[in-house]
């Protein structure tokens, strides 16, 4: 198809005339919520994607005379406080807040409410901290039970009127609090009778950017780097702020701006000075820069003839680096560091441990209120290749209680890395002395990338809730990284960012809703990804129930979908090399392939069947978990069967609770996953009505690409594992239609987010799987 | 500085709802349309860029009721033609015309004009080909000399009515004149008693996009590539669409898609589906694509052992390729070649020349109507290393004739590559019996990449209007391009895109006029580069005179002062290595240095002077230029000042026409360059009125970078210039504030455009020159 004219090109877009360069500030929040009023109608505006779940459309209907009558005035943030002077004196916090609240209160009311000094009439929004106003200080709230970034919402009379109290101890919780207000009319809650106290359960919320300073990122799959590097610090480009926006609004706190895999410019006083511009734009939002290092910079940058952790010009070097970086950003967060891992340089390298070479960094950033998150996701790539799964717990367990206070060891959810679905890391619940910190991948790395409908609610979920019986039942990932566990003050999430130059952010609407769930999960562990999942389609599409439902039921559903058609029954790593992304079962190790890069090193299929034994009668991996959990996973009758070849090695013919052999079961998962893709079609294509058509065609067109990948994983795996157990399909179980060496020739040889890898594949004059 | 909101993010654009997912065709055009009146005001609205020149934005005062007198109603294109019937009938292209005329009309009039099938009016505007339109085919309109893309567009009178016709031979045609008549109502010119009639003098306009499969572009500047080949064939952005119409708007009819560095990737059925997906979105919008192939495709695609060109079994694959090429992309434009250069293969690799190298290609073309443009940028990196500049026309003079006829040699403007200033290439007039081509790079790879504010009009121009006087005065290098010095009728004219996915498509605002000032010039090279600049001005930004004379001022004086802080007088490739941006006098042969991608090999600074002998005396390049010019660069009298050191070695004392001395001038040349951009910046300061914050803000800011390395320039080729000089500053000079050993140390090591390339320095710890 073709479109004769696109409807993005060629519009002015809805605003006023300014007349003045000057367009920070209130007055033009107030003329552009106007305008947006104006020039808004129903929820099915064409749309980029841009806003997010931000989009602030008119409420219509009853709806909107409930909500008008709740929101009739807004009350400046320093209202009859000691401060009470101009809006301009308000901190940059209070002023991003105030000016959160015009913005989408005019959105979803259609007219902006006139901001009062005080309370004049029924529907008074009161907002603020106890030091900027006296109002709010006047209430009788108990503050201090949220903490200092927690808020608490709630239906008061002032002066005889009905009023709502937005109120924190901080301004950021005034902020997170304004967020969370803006949330429940776009999510259609009453505003009367509210009664809300939060605060985050896990102190630093962070997104990793795995963003490479050309501009790539690597496993980006939404364009590249949101940061110009080239143009920093002198332009900002509008995207920072609008980035902070939306992590502030979800409740993240930092940001890792650069790639794991770090190159040492980041450190040079050229890229410093980018990273301070970076930082004052995200202070306002209550968002912390951090940085990734690599830990031969002393050499590499510093000239040393050393990175020894132990030698104190390397020691000193790093102390003068550190110190150098907080005279310009005094907020900085801290580094992240991957060593030792992948061929990148560590303290091993030195004969150090892990702990030693954290430690180093964690004094030189102790002394100014830095952390250090250190990554546990630790191998040399073809060594100790008898179970992958088993190194990080066999280097970090003996160090459990040698790192610094300051120190978080940063665990990925999975022993092995971001698959589809893996068992939780046994590193959880194993180190009670340990800051542990947990690392999600939201950008799709393994999981279809940019094109797939995935929404990672379920997986993040099920890491969340896995009983690790560090403690007895109910030592759960969450009560691990959240401190509940065992205690710890420093806590931290760290989600791998989806994040990109695209317009829409994330490559996809759907996406969207990872970098979402992840904000939400690290405020509250606790929260339903289906919770989660319908309020991030109710502020992101409409409220209709006849949208939401299915489409949450679509999101609940798609991760399940994926595991099917990818790596069903506890299987993993069976993409395609370098790329991650389509199949290949066949990828065996040789020619530069390291084993453990290698997809039968993890399938381990041959004649007899398949699945990686981490029995005792095998890797024994299965050891490193709790008693209670190594039992469970062990024993075939309790092992869960979403997890069954994860843990072991079974037969062809072996039989599942279903009666079905496991071959067949194999084969039938596939099918499943190839039939919900299809399905997903029909669904969102019946929903077309309630989307825009930009957003609902972008989600159809991309529907399209994953029922045809979803078909090809299905098609190559089936061909693959059936050449090994030469079994017939089950009955009325379509032959896949090419050969297998067919499925082996045909390789997509880029895709976006592997950035100076050159293909990772030759080319080959063959045709695209049918 | 941060922004406490960003006007980006969280207001519906203006939009009404439209209720369906059907958003293509007319209805929709008249609804946006119309909203995008009501919601525009004055031309300081902000905006983001992304509507480039075609911004339609409402025409004020008395223009209003001028235009609104001679446009009040739109004759549907097949009005009252035998074809009459509904609307959807008319031809892709047909529809694209009205489309745009009800788009462009509804916002610089603030009304949608009524589509009406008879002329009932005064002020009717009449649009069609003879075919389409009987109204088109009923006037005396002389349409045959237009020719195939041509228009005229007159003011008549129908039916006792005043009429504007806008009418072409052919439905690309028609559109091209549609959008000359909305140009000339952006630009306030008077729509009475028109008679225009236009035709392009070069027949094949055609940017070439150096993006790479993995969505990285070489040489770009504006965010990665337009193509998101992840998401084709089944996705297709809307920016595709809004691609091709903004080159329709100027005239460019043909994009090469892919890198001249190309992967064999591209012709493989993976992307070949692609790639005809793109043809489908540009077809209507007359653009043909063109591929850029690796000579050695047979052998690494085809698995042949040779790509030899006269092997019989080469020629049938490469007959092979292109039919397949052909059934599924009937207008495939042909392909682009980078032979035998920079390490890529070419027939040279097996003995043969560059013309049978083109001949087997050309024949497999042939067949199916594609042509062939055949690079004359060949040479060996570090070969030949007496004088690169020779290189291109001792290969290809002697093979002149020995070309088909759908064969374009595509020559760079330049010897070198793409320098600030560089003299015409000596290949233009050498060749008359070959098609030859201009190769024009509008990505400023060696002018200051994304942030440097350069209008390339000036450069163009001067290449364009540069006698060659191959045939005796008035030889230009524009008649040989458009055929008119040796009567070819294949010609053509290529620039290399500065086009990426960045929402304002150019990295910058001034970036796009380069974009507008290509395609102005490829359709008409007469055209002046100040002409084009005024109206690009007008177009998007205002058409007020007060804004219009001084930004047009500094466009036209940019490109001289980019020369004059980079490489004045005849200095040429003095970048940095590997990135090309920022100052590198000091780049030396060796340590993988070749020769002739150093800097010194270019300047041959030296005890006694400065410059590169070409003359007889020297490498005798000049030789290779007819002899009038010849003489003429020869004789220190009649050299060009701007070329001076290009063509000759002089002692630093040596006295220009000034009464300066050379080293004298040089500083001062570099201290020119940098007020130049100081007195830009003021002058830019004081024009903030008439232009949006966004653009304003992003062109200020940018300006400061270019301030900053405009200094950085001139300071680090004074301290590197005067370490070999010896000579002492001209009194009043500020010595450069850093030592030459300071800004040896300090490089850049990313930019964008130069991916997978990895940092083009070792990390240095030294602060940013001041």
């Amino acid at each position: 198809m073709t479109r004769p004219i696109s409807p993005a090109a060629g519009q002015p877009k809805g605003r006023r005339p300014l007349g003045s360069l000057i367009w920070a500030g209130l007055s033009l929040m107030l003329l552009t919520g106007a305008l947006a009023t104006r020039s808004a109608g129903a929820d099915t505006h064409t749309d980029d994607g841009y806003r997010l779940w931000l989009r602030y459309v008119p409420v219509q209907g009853e709806w909107l005379e409930r909500y008008r009558r709740s929101v009739s005035e807004l009350i400046a943030a320093n209202a009859r406080g000691p401060a009470a002077r101009a809006p301009a004196a308000l901190s940059p916090t209070l002023r991003v807040a105030q000016a959160e609240l015009v913005r989408g209160l005019t959105g979803l009311l259609g007219t902006t409410p006139p901001l009062a000094p005080d309370v004049t009439r029924d529907g008074a929004i009161v907002f603020g901290t106890p030091a900027s106003s006296a109002l709010v200080r006047r209430l009788p709230l108990a503050l201090s039970r949220v903490g200092d970034e927690g808020y608490i919402i709630r239906s008061v009379a002032i002066a005889g009127h009905r009023a709502t109290v937005i109120a924190g101890n901080t301004d950021i919780g005034v902020l997170y609090g304004a967020f969370r207000f803006l949330r429940l009319m776009q999510t259609r809650a009453p505003l009367e009778h509210l009664d809300i106290a939060s605060s985050p359960r896990i102190r630093r919320r962070v997104l990793d950017h795995w963003d490479n300073l050309d501009g790539t990122v690597e496993r980006g799959y939404a364009g590249d780097s949101l940061w110009k590097w080239d143009s920093l610090p002198e332009h900002l480009s509008p995207r920072y702020a609008d980035y902070a926006r939306a992590c502030a609004s979800i409740g993240i706190n930092g940001a890792v701006l650069n790639n794991v895999n770090a190159s040492p410019f980041i450190l040079t006083p050229l890229y410093l000075r980018k990273v301070a511009a970076l930082a004052g734009v995200f202070r306002p939002y209550g968002i912390r820069v951090y940085l990734s290092v690599p830990f031969s910079a002393p050499v590499t940058l510093g000239k040393l003839s050393s990175a020894d952790p132990l030698d104190p010009k390397v020691r000193a070097w790093w102390a003068a680096k550190v110190a150098q970086i907080y005279r310009d950003i005094p907020d900085f967060g801290g580094f992240l560091m991957k060593a030792n891992s992948e061929g990148q340089p560590g303290p091993e390298d030195y004969g150090r441990t892990q702990a030693q070479g954290a430690d180093m960094l964690a004094q030189a950033l102790a002394a100014h209120g830095g952390i250090l998150m250190w990554r546990a996701f630790v191998y040399s790539t073809g060594a100790h290749s008898e179970d992958r799964a088993r190194q990080a717990y066999d280097t970090f367990k003996p160090l459990d209680g040698r790192f610094a206070d300051n120190v978080l060891v940063q665990v990925k959810n999975g022993p092995i890395d971001f698959q589809p679905r893996e068992p939780f890391h046994p590193l959880f619940g194993a180190m009670p002395h340990t800051n542990l910190m947990l690392e999600l991948e939201v950008t799709k790395e393994y999981l279809g990338q940019q094109t797939s409908f995935v929404y990672l609610g379920p997986l993040f979920e099920e890491v969340l809730r896995a009983d690790t019986w560090a403690r007895g039942a109910g030592s759960t990932v969450a009560r691990v990284i959240d401190g509940s566990l065992y205690g710890e003050r420093l806590t931290a999430i760290a989600g791998v960012a989806n994040i990109g130059s695209d317009r829409n952010w994330c490559g996809s609407i759907f996406n969207q809703a990872n970098w979402y769930v992840f904000g939400r999960m690290a405020w509250n562990p606790d929260l339903s990804a289906r919770a989660i999942a319908a309020e991030w389609v109710k502020m992101t599409f409409t409220s209709d129930p006849r949208f939401v439902q299915p489409v949450v039921r679509l999101m609940m559903g798609s991760r399940e979908a994926a595991v099917d058609y990818m790596t069903p029954l506890g299987l993993a790593s069976q993409m395609a090399a370098g790329t991650h992304f389509g199949p290949g079962p066949w990828v065996a190790p040789g020619k530069g392939m390291p084993p453990d890069w290698s997809s039968t090193y993890y399938s381990r299929a041959d004649a007899a069947g398949i699945g990686f034994d981490r029995t005792a009668s095998g890797s024994d991996a299965v050891a490193q978990y709790s008693p209670h959990v190594a039992a469970e996973f062990s024993h075939l009758a309790t092992c869960p069967e979403d997890l069954l070849l994860w843990f072991h090695h079974l037969p062809w013919d072996y039989r599942l609770r279903s009666g079905r052999t496991l071959w067949e079961s194999l084969v039938l998962h596939y099918d499943r996953g190839v039939a919900w893709v299809q399905q997903a079609r029909g669904t969102w294509r019946g929903l077309s009505r309630y989307v825009d058509p930009e957003r609902y065609r972008l989600t159809a067109d991309f529907l399209a690409i994953q029922q045809k990948d979803a078909q090809w994983w299905r098609d190559a795996s089936i061909a693959y594992f059936q050449s090994i157990s030469h079994r017939p399909l089950p009955a009325g179980v379509a032959p896949p239609p090419d050969t297998l060496a067919h499925y082996e020739a045909f390789c997509i040889p880029y895709v976006e987010g592997s950035p100076g890898a050159g293909p990772a594949c030759p080319p080959a004059d063959v045709s695209v799987p049918r």
